[in-house]
């Protein structure tokens, strides 16, 4: 995926309002009315959080005669995580050859106790 | 975790040369000058990022003398990373609700074809 969609994608989830929208629409489609019941803002203020939702490919809308519905388009969210998954696998083989070398001290240590122990 | 620190995580990966410092730091700490060094812009402008990156809880600094030293913070990073776990919960119960639908549907069509095909 281009740089460019990721910066948009991150962008559109940095807002509580668009992050609370996306939580709604997990339950299923709404119609942007409905969608906009809970939050505190105008529609016009929907409409510009639903534009970023839109343009950074996290929801569709349709329309059906004088009524917008919109809806989940799971795809954007799996890259999203997608990034976090793959960097993840580095920091934790990271993390785990960290552990090996502390592990390999204890035994290190543990052998130089027994030794300690033998010549005593 | 506070609404405004997923804010500021969210944000924070809002930008490609944010993310390729979290990706460089994958491999562990750098100093600010070595972790700066394949990036096209200004040390005030990597300074500038470095602020966002701190005050998202994604990387950690210390300073050394004259050297700062800047290391991953990976809890920051689990944090973005429950955030989309949560919600795929959700995302994946309603796609699967409508796959067993789905399926029912299909049941139900062969139903049908085996019942035109005994009465025939």
């Amino acid at each position: 995926m281009l740089q460019h969609a990721v910066d948009k994608l991150f962008h559109a989830l940095a807002d509580p309002t668009r992050r609370a929208m996306i939580e709604r629409l997990g339950v299923g489609p709404k119609s942007v009315s409905e969608l906009s019941k809970p939050f505190a803002v105008s529609l016009s203020a929907i409409g510009q959080h639903l534009r970023v939702l839109e343009a950074s490919g996290l929801v569709v809308t349709r329309k059906e005669g004088r009524v917008r519905t919109v809806e989940l388009a799971p795809a954007a969210l799996r890259t999203a995580e997608d990034w976090f998954a793959s960097h993840r696998k580095q920091w934790e083989r990271r993390f785990d050859r960290l552990g090996v070398l502390l592990e390999a001290d204890d035994v290190d240590d543990a052998r130089n106790e027994n030794r300690r122990r033998r010549t005593r």
